[in-house]
């Protein structure tokens, strides 16, 4: 059994590693920590965890999550690499799901988050929690950075064409819908239910922070430097984000429905779609699965691939007690095997 | 290991029954019919079931449900009471989810339903499958009509009142609120996204089905006869029920908190929330949960009871569930302990 | 032409009355103010206004709002009181969409809204802005109290019994569902998308501050004092509001229907509807109708009436801007008489 | 006054044009033809339209039509095309919100949509009714072909770019999300509110019937082949597209702003957003304009346009009036001045 301390767990990450690890039989949670509503229970301020889970938070000093074999940190950027270090001397190990471990390059962390890194010793050995990339490295890892949700999905999604060498890597687009939940629980007008409700909207052309993180990833599967357009928008779903990716192939005598299914063959939660389908996002609504569909109109040299996950899950809290699994050799699917809520 | 088999496993409540029993360790499902779809894989039409359920549909002949302890009907009404004597002569035991034998006296199903009963024998034995009334007899029943979602929303919110005999039963008021999915999975227009989103409306004020039902049970629990005054609402939520309960109370030194707080102590599934709450649907979502406010405005007489569902699962596959867990001893909890998915 | 001044249009009565008098043909709006955001355009803020209005928003210093011939307050309670005095004595009539102006009790005022009234002699004289009720008073009046957006529809729902004299005005119940909009535009996070949408819920039963008012206006319709049990619910709907009402009625020898078609036979936005219709938030939604429905469930002494507005239209704005018509002269329907956005 | 028949005015569009003619003050509606609802009062299918029109439909024969100025089609496919030789021989004129006369070719008509036309020397003279295009030949048209939702916002969106000469026209992609009204008003099991609410998929992707019309207008506009991989998808909102293109610049020393200002600079219906913006599609809700934007993110030679519409309203119905307004020698903008309905 693997105690675990959640950081942060007021939070729709954080919340929702409670609600999976409810139903995850080795691991227990024995820490949960909150700056402003320690003392209070969580199912007083939720009462969907009534009878699921009777801890209360309590404040995030050290104590109580030293003791822990792992940490889940699902706070806003700059937290977890300020507690790691000391956590990783009580022999703690770290699932950050912020973005304080995912950027190799520090000065690119500070240039896209602003923060300066306090820990780049920690930061060189952090292992980027993709288990589709880096599944071995992540069972040794002392300190995984949690990928973000959009560059899970594009990452997914593209791999297979990156990694077999086939698409123009200069021009990749990739056109992500997210739902409203990938915003986080934070008051802001722009996420009321009156301003995002009955609307859609693309954001952040200029840029947005994930760019950065899906070049990475893809820059390594292509072993050269990877462009991607990214144009992230809002639509009314809570959940979900669907990722449609343009890549020029610079060879059409590739059977890419084979490419993708071979790719994926032995992972748990990558589901190649058959040819033809359209992966809607409520089929992963609550789950820890990517569903992906890869096609090319008119057969012409222009492939569009389709992937869907659940931000909250294989966006987030799933894939980091996927992570977890992996890191202290468990089934790799304990506690991620509930299908989708549907509808 | 029980086998089941699902009759009409291609609407909402039926693919309940398959996601719910997913994670039942005591249940294997044997046989899935649908006389449209036989041939074809579940998770060929529903992917949200790919690595759940490699079963096909199969055409509703009796053999392979002949075989199974158990089978469910997930059917328009009308279905389940035509199969089931013939299923109960090959030592099937019956759930059935539709009204075929919710309500006791076969000229009232009549008179509702529009069909003559056509086994008033088994009708005579069946047992409604309200675990919180009727859990000694479903331990032994071969057939149990379970409730509809109203009902048990209204029933379970009314009865502690009822039973104490404090609430006058003559002005009993029942607004109830479904989310759409309530209403079936059938292409009819007034279910578009188009027509039930961003709109609110009653339906039916004339005449509910469910209205003879909820006042059988609640006639039952006073031993007289009770009359509800039942407006059900259209709300666009997918899967919820709101019920919003006025009772006359005849005696005001009564604390109401503590009487339903005794009345449900020792029921799994339904949760007295502390004195002054509101329950959210939310907190239902996907859970066997029924949540519960009790309130008097102002200290008056008209008592306000608040009680939550979801649907499809309290209102009818997990509620389904927990009686086939009692008919066959097992865990009442067993594949229901799944949390609400939130947000 | 008359001109006028919006104070407070930001939120979304504010911008509903732009809305709305961009097509009013005698009204030209000449002040606009903002404390937060003056010297900015309000079509920068607000795109959907390009085009439509070039206004820029002022401070609410008095020397622009002086110069209109009306000023309206969408703005939080107490402001208005506050400006008041002031443009009466330059000559300027006011129509507060705040709760100012709508309790003739002082007393009443303070226990709702924590504040003592800043001018009782202008309350004395202010009208409330009801004008299915108080139509001649509003031709004349110099301050108007905009009614709230529930009171609207209860009191629309209810005024045809209660005058009659046929309803038991002790056991009258509004069970009333409001669309998230009724909020207001202000960043909480119980307002947003994830927590408001595909949820439903109750809230402040033990006490919601629109009580007082709907009372206030059917005590004088009854002349007697009237006791309604208000339970509000938000509905994941950004406009509507759908009124449920109960009453006993004390004859089943009147003729219902034609009570409610004779007493609004005359008005410009009460429409009765058929007898046996249910009427859908959405056939407002953008419009200033109420539209009405009244049943009586299986003949018995249970009156169960439906009423349905956009609480920003004639919850809000549009009965503002229908007092304003009256109050200058104008065809009351001048602007309001675009019909629904449906779907 | 301009007479004006509906031909199918029971589905969204038809009802569309109900709603805006209702505040044409030139346009008068004569007659209103459906063959399934003949003989019912409009408004008493359609509540939203109580006190706004008083007809009831007629079956489609041609005599009321006949006498009609105009008729406007919102059919099926295939309707216009058989019965707008006899109106034109009455000497009335046919706007078509069908596809019936948008292509060009006959042969690529019978390709898409599975039918031979019928008149194709009605479709020789017929003019596509994008008035930023063709303005000057729809003054003088007697048969319009209405564009189509998608094609009107591509095209709008890549015009600009596709005129000057600046892109790769062999590479344009338009990602696009369509909300759920542009499906249709008919019972549709995709269609649900449980099945389309709280869920994002792209559909058609092997080949969707507006991919010929975008790539026709933007040829002639090119003066060369274009080719556009054009995805949609369904987004649960009720009104809206958002158009997302993707074109490669072939010179990056344009003033791409500018140029986006200039050429829509006179145009009342297509408003340019400020640098760095994003349109949102509410709002357009309800209104005739088109909002553009344009970025060219990190200044690389891929640009993105934004574009968003109401599909009902300049992607069908407002689009409709607006020709029929040129048609007429009204003023342009007659019935479509109307703000968006916000929030």
């Amino acid at each position: 059994m693997i105690s675990v301390g959640i950081v942060g767990a007021t939070g729709y990450a954080g919340l929702e590693l409670l609600r999976l690890l409810s139903s995850h039989s080795q691991v227990r949670i024995t820490a949960l920590t909150s700056r402003q509503e320690a003392g209070k229970r969580v199912d007083a301020l939720f009462p969907q965890l009534r009878g699921i889970c009777d801890l209360s938070y309590t404040a995030p000093d050290e104590s109580a999550l030293n003791d822990c074999d792992a940490v889940f940190f699902a706070t806003p950027h700059g937290v977890a690499m300020g507690a790691t270090p000391e956590l990783l001397a009580h022999g703690v190990r770290i699932i950050d799901l912020s973005a304080d471990f995912r950027l190799r390059d520090a000065s690119i962390y500070t240039r896209w988050y602003g923060l300066t890194h306090s820990c780049p010793e920690v930061l060189a050995e952090a292992v980027y929690g993709l288990p589709e990339m880096h599944r071995e490295a992540l069972r040794k890892a002392r300190v995984v950075g949690n990928p973000g949700c959009y560059p899970t999905a594009v990452q997914l999604g593209l791999l297979p064409l990156v990694e077999a060498g086939i698409a123009d890597i200069d021009s990749l687009i990739a056109d992500c819908k997210s739902g409203v939940s990938g915003a986080g629980r934070e008051a802001k007008l722009g996420l009321l239910f009156c301003e995002a409700g009955d609307n859609f909207k693309a954001y952040n052309i200029a840029g947005h922070r994930h760019s950065a993180e899906m070049e990475q990833g893809l820059s390594l599967a292509a072993k050269a430097p990877v462009g991607v357009t990214f144009v992230p928008h809002l639509t009314p779903i809570i959940r979900g984000i669907h990722a449609t990716l343009y890549a020029r192939v610079t060879r059409r005598d590739v059977n890419l429905q084979a490419l993708f299914e071979d790719r994926y063959r032995d992972e748990p939660f990558v589901d190649v779609l058959p040819a033809g389908s359209h992966p809607e996002t409520r089929t992963v609504r609550g789950a820890n699965h990517c569903r992906i569909a890869v096609h090319r109109p008119g057969d012409g040299d222009m492939v569009v691939v389709l992937a869907v996950i659940d931000n909250l899950v294989k966006g987030a809290a799933g894939q980091a007690i996927q992570c977890c699994n992996l890191m202290f050799g468990l089934d790799e699917t304990a506690g991620l095997t509930m299908p989708a809520l549907w509808p």
